[in-house]
């Protein structure tokens, strides 16, 4: 049997691991919410920002006479090591737990106050001389103190990982527009053959709205700048120091070198996180506009034959197990189940919104673990999708060149010189007998070989320019 | 000024239009929910069930002694206009009231005590002989007619209009399946060319997915027939003659020819509407099935000259006002946009079966308004489809030969008699070359042209069958 | 029979009642999307929209030559017809049509082609001397138009109906929070009892939750601004004089007041609509607000005996047709019900945000369609809850005296004096002996009477101070 | 370094860890597919579901002759251990791959060939004497073999874990039900006191609307017991032998003990995953009803002096960091939010299921892992709930009796002797004075004392009788 030492919270004594730092209250929740502890278990991301709330707390209680220095010392040292994330195996709670997080405040609690009565040379478990909640937890409330974490853990996410990701495929994405500025192919609309464009415009586009996509997340980043830290339990601010809030969040800035502010309203910042839902719908939208992206890259690469082909894509694995040569958009298809999961996620999170009651919402954990992995997700596809896609898309130009040439909506072109009405005549002569649009529009009458020649300049259609 | 009568309820009294039957509680309802009137009064499905829910309950009072005959019979003359459609304009009311449904059902309690009285020579408002909530409302609650109005009207929208729509649809579907059950073309996975099929094949298998969705639409039916009438307020069937909800119940099967029956749990009956959610959330596969369906044909009908063109579809109308003689898959693209507004219906329907309280889900009127929608909209996109879009899907052969033509994926054939990893080096090589596949077979040595021509037969590759 | 005359498109004739100013292709629209039509016929902002783009549209291309004068003065005159509502009986389609919006665009083209040539004297379904696509749709496209109009649309819609609608219920709970910030209450967290706030910070975190969701979809005004005029077909503006774009959305920013601009991609306007489905999630988190708003009020206001009933809210109505006497918070429940609307509209947005093929969205009517939804729903419910019950919101002060009086979580204020497992022990010990707080504090041993009179003071416990 | 060997497929040599059995093919997805490692790796019962795919595969072979007996024997013995869980370590890959699953369909096919090849002494990567795609993988694609194993996974789930998950906790429900059948209470319906129910009519409609949405989770089992085996590529089974799908689905029904079968069609069987939808809506659904019955338990119990109070709960935990003695419905609270999380689950399987094209639904992992997220999460929520608070609620009587004692709505009973709205204004008059409800009745004149106690019986008003 495992070696144990005994525990103790408000509701008694209780085993612990030995070579655990974790306390009464993290046992409790381990034996009370066996929920989906395959998946479920908090990761990187919110333990070090429990380690940097914690540690910020700390600092700003001693600045505050409210913690003696020495005490503040020993709670930062640990909390460094949460940071570092030199103590992640001693946190092993899932979202699955109170709907306040509290369980996950007190792990973060429990673990810094044993690390720091080790540090000091005490007793794990005696809470001194570093008590969990008057010491760790000082002028703090799991209410306040976790949503503070859920904003750190969702800003440094955001910043270090979702905005490189697809900044790098926008960037891919730019550079392979420039680099096929000149080539003119048939514009699609409703899936019918259009007005031509280049395949630089193309995916231009693509480049354009996942970028714009992109700033809408950015936006949502000053409703995340605002902590609920100060707040206590209800709002208040009870048995917190009037500038603990303040003090703490500008330390949290200090540590993460994002402007955390206090929340302009500490009763919104724990009984609502519309921040949150904003930013996850944000993430929603930027993923819908990845859909397009990957769904035109597989259309346009569809074929090898009978598709539409217009473009070539890398050919990164085998595609089937049973059609020998075949080779599959596998990078756009991980993409757009990445898409569906993110939707998914984000109606978790949304429904989740709309649930707060008096002074709390409860469902924080299932909101912070929705945004963090929507944010994982979408970053990690685009730089898969980057690196095994996108970088490889070339124009396959015979096939570009084919389809152009037998596009009838270049007759769009002679709208201006004989009105829609015989235009379209002409291009409804050359559908039924198909014949080539120049063929129906010279034998037509309304206009001569020249004309034609002169007004149908595919190049010329795909530039803002009138003639 | 319109000439008016006064109305009381438990309020007091109020001025309501002297030619509209509804009484004080319709009026306030009027007047304290302005919520969507431009498109949210409830219309005919919804009328006449509250119609027949009265007459039932007026019939099975009257059966059990609970209602003397000559009331029974005013309230039934009544309810039979409502019943028909006659008093529509008498129903001003809108999803958006309480959540209940009780003004509604006061609404049809009001209309049909005042049109008997009006029957009976009696004078509009007084209550007599005939009062809305002793006589019309005898034995029930809003919290249990209102429900069961709520099946009998999507039962009999359910039966009379969806089944009949995808039926045809359907049925369409599976002739143009057994008329093109001959022609072979080119397979497609992942938008990649694959091993062939016949279109018969093709469009069988939307056919069989539609009629399966269906049959989970049907599937929900027995949960609907459940009807809470007789729960009254909580559920214990206070102040209702123990045997009023089955004989109410019996009465409405009889009215509708629907199997409705006393739900088996009636404090459930009224406290949540999974039934509801069941059948809505089964609208949204049938549409998801539909969504396959459409944009399988627009696919397949994409072009004219640069798409895939392997169908033809009716051109109904110009696709296009700058671009002359355009044709776009239009049916389509509102089926589509109709699922679209199915699986946004169901999100609503869905977040509302999860928010019942206590004895009671105060959001009976707005799940009843969503699925409602959705039926009507899949109903009329299915008929609008099969009629303008299904019936004239005509294959292009000439397209679907030359594509099956130039088709790599024929090369699975080989398989079985060369093994995979030869099979795959012929495909890649044709794939290389631009060569067809039986010049790169012959040129790899692993087969004789006798042989490729023996193995490799598109028809065969279509059949379960093995050589 | 209705007399009818003969109008033609490049399809060819068809029959339209004599006394309509449509054409050829809104009459087969009628023929061909017999869907929804109960419902989904577009009203006043959508109409209004195409008169303005219209009138901007002919006014640039006069202006750049593009168009005579005196066609465009005819254009003019008609197209404010249609941004008056005059003409509002011939717009006849509905949503569920091509999904470009074509035949809607058509309809405005056709609708203003024929009042302007009646207005000259001439034939109507001549096309002379106005043509419906040369002259109304000059240098346009239904592909850019349409969005146009939705961005039109949308933008008045949000100025004039929602903003002033939210703010008014915003204001008024605001009026209340400031009344009642004397009031000492019970906070209430996990349901359970918690520290005190005032109820005015109650209610004013209702205030500033709206407000910010508020703000939050103000925030997607600029993406809203952004108009696809200019873009024609496929985004390359071909057939439109190169600076139309610009001088339409300034036209259109002078018709309607609204700083709109020209997109600053073309082809992500017509491709993709992310500003709309960013606006609808920012109004499906403004609406997931008003839940926890109306969430809250009827809770407080639950009783009225048996429940929390700290708060009384208006007896608007009779509340069941079964229970005499009997008060619901229905206001509360309708803005619930229109939540669960906005839920499902915003999902349905989403869905059809993510799929754009190529060139063209082709969900835009359905997008349109549930923004607008919306947009009305939140605005008439909050005006509605404003007028019916927040302004009428009174303290039930006996209650919330008496709740306060018994709630033994003002033992947090003991923490920082006995330390938290001290204060957790009295807290324990009066909720286990059904003893006040003071009592079982005092029985404790560690505090005084005194000490228990200085620390704990509720309203104290209110304010930011430590002490 | 690890030492590695080379492995080989159709794109070339790549190096795999020598101490691993998986090939060229897993290889490549895991340097192709870095996206949500730490997460989305497939797990038991996927794993385990490929393996008794293959192995039933294999024996179906052998009983065909299209496998020699040696060859089948080795596959099976590989395969037992697949399914035993001894290979787990060699099933590296993610959710997130290409959307067929042919990676990891492929990553079964190497391991088994492998783990048979080195049974029979072979050499790893060498491919003889068992091929992963000649032997292995034979008369099998990806597209009939991954959707079979999603299906085999998904039943084994249900009925493995999800089914007596929930049935422990309706049988508890139940038996709570019966324990408390002759406690009389206040019902409430809008928030609002109503008239009573006992407390066993309340908890028995939570184990009945549980039990109700359960059956419908297993009235979706026929359509997963249907199986894609013998489709092969894209439906026509090509290169499998006529007999083989059958064979596999009887070998696969003997092996788990679950009546699986040969889909009717097996076309659709590939291209569409409706009865994975409709398996997720019924877990929806299921949730839906899980969180009435959380929502109404917190309530409940909310407290414990200031709320509703009628039951009490198990005190797991301490409640609150900073409120000393506070104890939190910490099950409900993870019980909601794992129905928010199911919703959003269900919400991204809806999405998938509608993105199919032609021959092939290529969002089939990201659809297999939601299904199973939800079981998994629902079942171990249903056994925390039973556990540590179902099996530990009890009514709190002094509360309840209390609570009945001031209920205004026990006027109802009075409808039938003295009508409604004579009983209104009784009850009103009492609501106003703040008298008790017999008092008010008597001072009406309505009724006497005698008939007041004789008509108003609480228990009576609970049991379907008039009188």
């Amino acid at each position: 049997m495992t070696p144990t030492r005994t525990e103790t919270d408000s509701m008694g004594a209780i085993e612990v691991a030995a070579d655990r730092y974790w306390g009464a209250q993290t046992e409790r929740s381990i034996h009370n919410f066996p929920i989906g502890r395959s998946r479920f278990v908090w990761q990187r991301p919110v333990i070090r920002a429990l380690g940097i709330l914690k540690r910020a707390a700390a600092e700003a209680n001693v600045a505050l006479g409210e913690l003696p220095a020495d005490v503040g010392s020993a709670v930062v040292a640990a909390a460094d090591e949460v940071i570092d994330g030199r103590l992640d195996a001693h946190f092993p709670l899932v979202v699955f737990q109170t709907g306040s997080g509290t369980q996950s405040n007190m792990n973060a609690n429990e673990v810094i106050s044993n690390r720091a009565i080790e540090m000091l040379g005490g007793t794990l478990g005696s809470k001194k001389p570093i008590h969990p909640n008057d010491h760790v937890n000082r002028g703090q409330s799991s209410n306040d103190t976790f949503p503070t974490a859920m904003h750190i853990a969702i800003v440094e996410e955001l910043a270090g990982r979702l905005f490189p990701a697809v900044e790098a495929l926008v960037s891919t994405l730019a550079e392979k527009a420039i680099a096929n500025a000149d080539i003119v192919k048939t514009g699609r609309t409703h899936l019918q053959d259009a007005t031509p464009l280049t395949l630089g415009q193309e995916i231009g586009a693509w480049a354009d709205q996942i970028a714009a996509a992109l700033a809408g997340v950015e936006q949502t980043l000053p409703g995340l700048y605002d902590l609920a830290i100060g707040a206590t339990a209800v709002g208040t601010g009870l048995n917190a120091h009037p500038a603990f809030g303040e003090r703490a969040a500008e330390r949290i800035a200090a540590l993460t070198g994002h402007p955390f502010r206090s929340a302009p309203n500490r009763f919104v910042a724990l009984a609502s996180h519309d921040a949150l839902a904003a930013t996850s719908a944000s993430l929603r939208t930027l993923s819908g506009a990845l859909m397009k992206m990957a769904n035109d890259v597989r259309w346009l690469a569809s074929g090898p034959r009978t598709g539409i082909g217009e473009i070539l894509i890398p050919e990164n694995e085998p595609g089937s197990s049973i059609m020998p040569g075949k080779v599959n958009p596998t990078q756009a298809e991980a993409m757009t189940m990445v898409v569906a999961q993110v939707y998914g996620n984000d109606a978790a999170v949304a429904f989740a919104a709309s649930q707060g009651n008096f002074q709390l919402n409860v469902y924080k954990p299932v909101m912070l673990h929705n945004v963090l992995e929507s944010i994982e997700l979408i970053a990690d596809a685009c730089l898969a999708f980057e690196e095994h896609c996108a970088r490889g898309i070339e124009p396959n130009r015979a096939r570009i060149d084919a389809n152009l040439g037998q596009n009838l909506m270049l007759v769009t072109a002679l709208n201006r010189h004989i009105g829609y009405d015989k235009a379209a005549a002409i291009a409804k002569s050359a559908h039924k007998s198909g014949s080539t649009l120049r063929e129906a529009a010279i034998a037509s009458g309304f206009l001569t070989a020249e004309d034609y020649d002169r007004w149908v300049v595919p190049i010329e259609m795909t530039r803002p320019s009138i003639g």
